[in-house]
């Protein structure tokens, strides 16, 4: 018998192999490569590829991701073996350099950093400068002939082990910094002088003896092995475990850890570090593009605490070094077949290679580089659709500022992160995420993030800093994200305690509505119109490809005729939804809808009913002709009927006022009786209430006059020379006997009206999957239903017991924090539960009416993952909303090429 | 492919062959026999097998059940060969009577009835007299020497023929009866003169005439061709469909039509017609039972207009008929082997036997007869229990009036159907089915039931009229429906149009509660307190046997102590689900439980939750001492929260009114504190919100509170010497996760509680499959859950997408006359849909967990139907409300009876 227990004694093979003593925990740079990613991580295996093409790259060594995973297993003990192949590297690191681990004259400095399977920039640890104590402190002095350089060394050093490795509040080592700088009278860090700095350490040594109860550690072996501890320890911390969450990395890879020489770009004006893409991450154009600051580490670039300069600058500062650097990114890129993300240090005029990594960039920049490198012959087709993300492709699909819109610019900034989005400031993190959990837009304004900011970042629906640059934490989350950035607006004066921002004379408070533009930097006041994306030519050639590879087809969700215009130039194929509900709500036919469901008889309803049928038949004839040739499902009513009227909750509180004045009596009359309907249409559960198909059966006079609007609108459409599908669906069905009664009737409306006319159009009846109950009997439901179309909203909704409304709010989001749901059902297929049933649908469907065509309808047919699931199902289309057509197209076909990868 | 089209020209293989020309489609009574009830029907069969075993039967003839059903299949029209056959059956029985159609000296009489498979007592036509026609009159006339007797007979054939095979309003020959009446100043229908009766005649044609626009048909074989096309007609009138809607019995059966000579009871005092049973169909004693009324037809009988004598009677006046109707009686029991219910008839002394079926009995008798038949070795064990429906136990658990009640007697009637029922008096059927369905509990009053009436007893609790005897048409069907009824209470004055009744000087109008006693007749004002029943002997020993051949055990729904001992009096082995929010609700605990959950913090609910702990230890360890030795299941709490507060509506007008008034400062705050705290506890579909399992993973205080009071409780009693098995069920898991972590925080309760009472109690946790989701994912959970238990309520609320109580009063219904469902799916599980995900949690399950328990907790375990399907699943046990187990414990011996004859 299989127990519960059982499980828990159950541990990966491999690790038990690692167990072993002789199992090589520590790589040298010279002996990784850049296929042991899953080993070394995207850093180890980056610079161990560097280092084997021969490029200049400081010398070190990476403890593997398997370290850190033994190391978790093991209650965050160092396994057997570890530290020894650690001390082992260290000495074969101080042979090939000729520096030594508190060497008085000529001491080895360290790296110690982070590096895992993919990149999370910035949200786990690093320590610099590791190896400095109060000798190697002289000797980098001595070496260097610059004891300011030095002490300020070690000043950061003590200040970063302490917060990071020791675990101290930061604002304890800055508060002692700002005391010394004030006590100086020093304007900046960089005007402290010796005597000041050594007046910091002092107090720095102090701080760490005080909150850490021993005094810093002198020896530099005991650091190292405590900050490798501490890199481990940070793969853990909440902000990275946030990052995966949000970007479906796995919990269980592990972090690397690259041990690796100092180089130092703050030793003079010949000094610097920079950091650089082979191509434009924002626009993909082939030229090389970055920021590098003189005289800085590189600590400086990625915070983006000094605004840096252009990269094309190094070109007259340094015209050697940027020649060679020229033929290195060249040379990386080709070597990767991709954009390189590229990290450098110059140590006195000679050029260091830190690290190199796939370029994040935006989904623009990705399509075209993609394309680019098509043509380039650089990649294949295949490869250049497969390397899209399809979610990527969202960005390009968003909303930009109607540019013939009169606007109030406030300021202008970097466009960090295309996109425009209009929302209520907001000045911390926190606050943004309350905010927007309780329903507003907000926009997180800072003066620059940092790790701690990404939580307001996910909420936000865009962020403004007021420095750093493109490739700051800032820009680059936000470009990960997706969302729109303004980075760098530097005449933002920001006040995070006093929760505003004044520029130009302006104040924003906390609340007020602001713009951004991050497609050209503009900060706006007030909200703007937006308009509506369209795709480039390079997307549209992209798209063309993955045309080719996919086999579903991709369907649009309309409502409208606009929405089906819409949808045709996004590519769609068909019109998969179009809910006639909607048609419902407008304004000037709501009031007849009321009258409709409140007339006391069939009669009463006709007379309505006789109003709405030219204005249904007349929505249906535009969107007939936009899809000309094209199918189009449309769907008979579905919503219970009191969400066309008005609220009980008002017109409650009405009536009791009325009562409590006295008088009005005919007024209270008519509110009485209006109440007193509205009542009879109440439901405790209206999801599982008086909907759908029921509603068609009891009030059989809607759907005529629905079945009688779609059939005309096909036959005057036909007339005019437009080719029609009109497939007419019917919603919520649960038993088979359900869609018999009602396809009866639209049979018998459709003889009637093809009399009427003197032609005939061939149509379809079909039925949405939507209940449990459908899906377990699809094979029945299947020997009437001309076609499927699952509705997995609501299948996701009762095969999990769970209303979506009241879920989000109060529960779903709990689950997904606590991971007791790993995805959001709403968002990606549950594939256990509702894709079984749908699973069986298919399977049985299919088996009763051989080559039944199945779709997809739910907010579901526009998430590839869910797309994944439908194409490995086989079914015939995905139907999502206009805007997530390109993406879907994209979907199908990385779900067809996976899927054919698999079979093979 | 196959096409909803292919399945129009599917047609039973059976009618192909019925279609041949020289098909069978009329059997004479002496060609029949009992076993063939398919065909012949049940009348048929049962006349058949008299004629055979040589007793006194009219002669005739019988066409079956396949010509009606070959009837509705050509558009009624008769099946090739029908008419020749019966013209062929005619002259068989003209030359056996030696009588003749249409003969002036010696005709032939016939009456033509209906009869079906299974006795639908009043629901269909009887034509009676058929052959009468002027010239026939005449010889009848002659033959009987009563002139006045022959010119009754022949307006009553004429009034029956007109009404039912012409379809002639009755109430215009009750008209013109009324008008000679009147005319002639007769008081009675026997006092009219011939004269009259001529008078009658000629009007009764007259209307005949006028309504048919066609004179009434003189020639006798016209008239029977008529009269079988009606009654093939019947047998699809509303009252029949409604009748086998309701018994279940399918309406693809059809009816045989009986064509039998007639004899004539109302020929003198001499002659006679009576109903009896060979045993009282209402106690099961075992003495001959009925009623018999001189000079009168069967009808009279019937219809309950007379009010006849008992049968003992006959034994005085005509002793040597009654000698032979004994011997009859006990030969037909013997042969039958089940008590008999005859209709026979005397004339002038010579007895004919008309008809024998099973008798219908309450269910106190049947179980009685079963029992004392075994007692006779004249049935096994296992027919006996066989015999019994376990619905119809439910009856014998029918409440009584508290016998120490004070009751305001109004009157006595006949105790027609047992038990005790109170409710509104209502006078008409439709306004029965009204008022129930607007939630009232009505009792049906009429001076006499007819079969249009039925749909008004469905709807009532139960039956009072003030004509007719404990055969009479509301009687019979009131004992079928196992509805109390009392009969012929004839002190009522009931006017019918004033909707009110008069009886000792009491006015009882429509709307005022009045309670009748169907087992001892009495006729009460007002409510008046019931008892509950326990079980009879012969109950108590028929489910011993019961006992011996089921495999399914047979546990008990209780939420208090009482329950739990109730439930084992009537032999549940097990509580399966106590529901722990019911302790919650009662009146001095609910305003704690609103305090804690309107607590601002964790801390506060701690508080409240710290009271409720010793109450509910306390309701544990009276159900554990109650169940000693007993497996106990309690339910963790289940319900959205907000089913614990006030009402947000009344709080709603509360606040306005407040508002309007002015002033109340402090009450206004508070309501409005109290509003808004309810309102953040409302949600949209609340069945599908906050609730279950979900509940104690956001609060675990609440079930860390539950599971310390059952544990704790647990301890204590096992201290007592009393032996515990306690299991706690965790409802609404749909992930696997969600059980994982509830089980976590029991088991750390668990260990706290077992380690203060420095001992353990063995417990399981296990959880409620009722979820679409939980099924499919059942291989799953079973990896954790110990055991399952269907929670069939709700998953048949989300595998179908229906809520119970918003589709019973809006839908449900209307699909159920409607024939869209031919079963309520929350009265019997939907086998195909919720009984599949059922059948596939059961099997994986038990894949991961071999053996593992699975039980059923919804309503629908008491469900005989139900039940056969959770033993056709090989599920462990069923639990049900105390009432039902005696239900559940004979259903399940039926279900595990009818598997192994499957099997064999």
């Amino acid at each position: 018998m299989t127990t519960a227990s059982n499980t828990r004694t159950i541990t990966k093979p491999s690790t038990e192999t690692a167990r072993k003593r002789s199992h090589k925990w520590v790589w040298l740079f010279e002996e990784g490569s850049a296929d042991r990613r899953d080993l070394l991580g995207g850093k180890g295996a980056g610079v161990a590829e560097m280092t084997r093409a021969g490029l200049p790259v400081p010398p070190g060594f990476t403890i593997t991701t398997e370290a850190c995973n033994a190391f978790y297993e093991t209650g965050k003990t160092f396994p057997e073996g570890l530290w020894d192949q650690v001390l082992a590297a260290l000495a074969h690191l101080e042979k090939k350099t000729g520096k030594h681990f508190g060497d008085a004259r000529n001491p080895l400095l360290v790296s110690v950093r982070s590096g895992a399977k993919f990149s999370m920039p910035g949200m786990m640890d690093t320590v610099l400068n590791l190896g400095l104590n109060a000798t190697t402190l002289k000797g980098l002095t001595e070496l260097t002939g610059d004891e300011r350089f030095a002490l300020d060394a070690y000043r950061r050093f003590i200040q970063l082990f302490g917060k990071i490795v020791l675990g101290i509040d930061g604002d304890l080592f800055e508060h002692e910094l700002d005391a010394v700088k004030k006590k100086t009278k020093a304007e900046s860090d960089a005007a402290l002088t010796p005597k000041a700095l050594l007046d910091v350490i002092d107090r720095y040594k102090g701080i760490v003896e005080r909150e850490g109860n021993a005094p810093f550690p002198e020896d530099p072996v005991d650091q190292l092995r405590a900050a490798i501890g501490a890199v481990f320890d940070s793969w853990n911390n909440k902000r990275a475990i946030d990052y995966r969450n949000f970007n479906k990395i796995p919990h269980d890879l592990g972090t690397a850890v690259n041990v690796q020489t100092m180089v130092f770009g703050n030793m003079g004006n010949d000094s610097g570090t920079g950091v650089a893409f082979t191509r434009d991450p924002n626009t993909g154009e082939k030229v090389l593009f970055g920021e590098y600051l003189v005289n800085a580490q590189g600590e400086d670039v990625v915070a983006g605490i000094r605004t840096p300069q252009e990269i094309v600058q190094m070109e007259t500062e340094l015209p050697e070094v940027y020649r060679q650097f020229e033929k290195i990114a060249k040379k990386l890129e080709r070597h990767y077949r991709d954009v390189q993300d590229m990290e450098f240090t110059i140590e006195k005029g000679k050029l260091f290679m830190l690290q190199t990594r796939t370029g994040k960039r935006t989904a623009q920049a990705a399509v075209q580089i993609a394309v680019d490198m098509v043509h380039e012959r650089l990649i294949s087709r295949k490869e250049a659709v497969l390397r899209i993300e399809p979610q990527q492709i969202n960005q390009l699909l968003h909303r930009q500022i109607d540019p013939k819109a009169e606007v109030s610019l406030i300021t202008t900034g970097l466009a960090a992160s295309p996109g425009a989005a209009s929302g209520k400031a907001v000045f911390d993190a926190d606050r943004a995420e309350e905010m927007a959990a309780a329903g507003a837009k907000v926009l997180l304004v800072r003066i620059e993030t940092n790790p701690d900011d990404v939580h307001g970042m996910f909420a936000a629906e865009g962020v403004l800093t007021a420095r750093g640059g493109r490739t700051s934490h800032a820009a680059v989350v936000a470009r990960g994200m997706g969302k729109p950035c303004v980075a760098g607006a530097e005449k933002l004066d920001v006040d995070l305690k006093g929760r505003k921002f004044t520029c130009s004379g302006i104040t924003v408070r906390e609340g007020d509505t602001i713009t951004i533009d991050g497609t050209t930097g503009r900060v706006i006041s007030g909200e703007v119109p937006l308009v509506d994306p369209t795709m480039s030519g390079a997307l549209e050639e992209l798209l063309s490809w993955a045309d080719k590879f996919r086999r579903l087809q991709v369907w649009a969700n309309a409502d409208y005729p606009r929405d089906a215009e819409r949808a045709v130039s996004f590519g769609a194929e068909g019109v998969g939804l179009c809910r006639t509900e909607h048609m419902f709500m407008e304004q000037e036919r709501l009031p007849i809808v009321q009258r409709m469901i409140l007339a006391p008889s069939a009669e009463g309803r006709q007379k309505e009913l006789d109003l709405l049928l030219p204005i249904q038949r007349s929505d249906f004839e535009g969107i007939f002709t936009a899809m000309d040739g094209k199918p189009v499902i449309i769907r008979l009513i579905d919503p219970p009927l009191h969400e066309f009227l008005p609220s009980h909750e008002t017109l409650l509180v009405e009536v009791t006022k009325l009562e409590q004045e006295g008088g009005h009596a005919k007024e209270l009359e008519e509110k009485r009786k209006l109440l007193h309907a509205v009542e009879s249409f109440r439901e405790q559960n209206p999801m599982l209430g008086l909907r759908g198909c029921r509603l068609g059966l009891l009030f059989p006079e809607i759907i005529t006059m629905q079945a009688r609007a779609i059939l005309e609108a096909a036959v005057r459409v036909m007339k005019k020379g437009i080719t029609v599908h009109p497939e007419i669906m019917v919603p919520l069905v649960g038993h088979r006997t359900e869609l018999q009664r009602t396809m009866a009737v639209i049979r018998h409306v459709a003889d009637e009206v093809f009399t009427e006319a003197g032609t005939e159009v061939p149509y379809l009846i079909g039925t949405m999957i939507e209940l449990p109950r459908a899906a377990l009997t699809a094979g029945q439901i299947a020997e009437d239903a001309e076609f499927f179309s699952f509705g997995t909203n609501d299948l996701t909704q009762t095969t999990l017991g769970v209303s979506r409304d009241d879920a989000e709010g109060k529960f779903l989001q709990f689950y997904l924090t606590e991971k007791i749901l790993s995805q959001n059902p709403f968002e990606s297929i549950d594939r256990q539960g509702v894709g079984r049933l749908m699973a069986i649908a298919v399977d049985e469907g299919r088996k009763t009416r051989p080559g039944m065509s199945v779709g997809i309808c739910g907010e579901h047919g526009g998430d590839p993952d869910s797309i994944a699931f439908c194409e490995s199902l086989g079914m015939n289309y995905v139907s999502c909303s206009p805007y997530r057509v390109p993406i879907a197209r994209l979907a199908a076909a990385h779900a067809r090429l996976q899927e054919t990868e698999r079979d093979r």
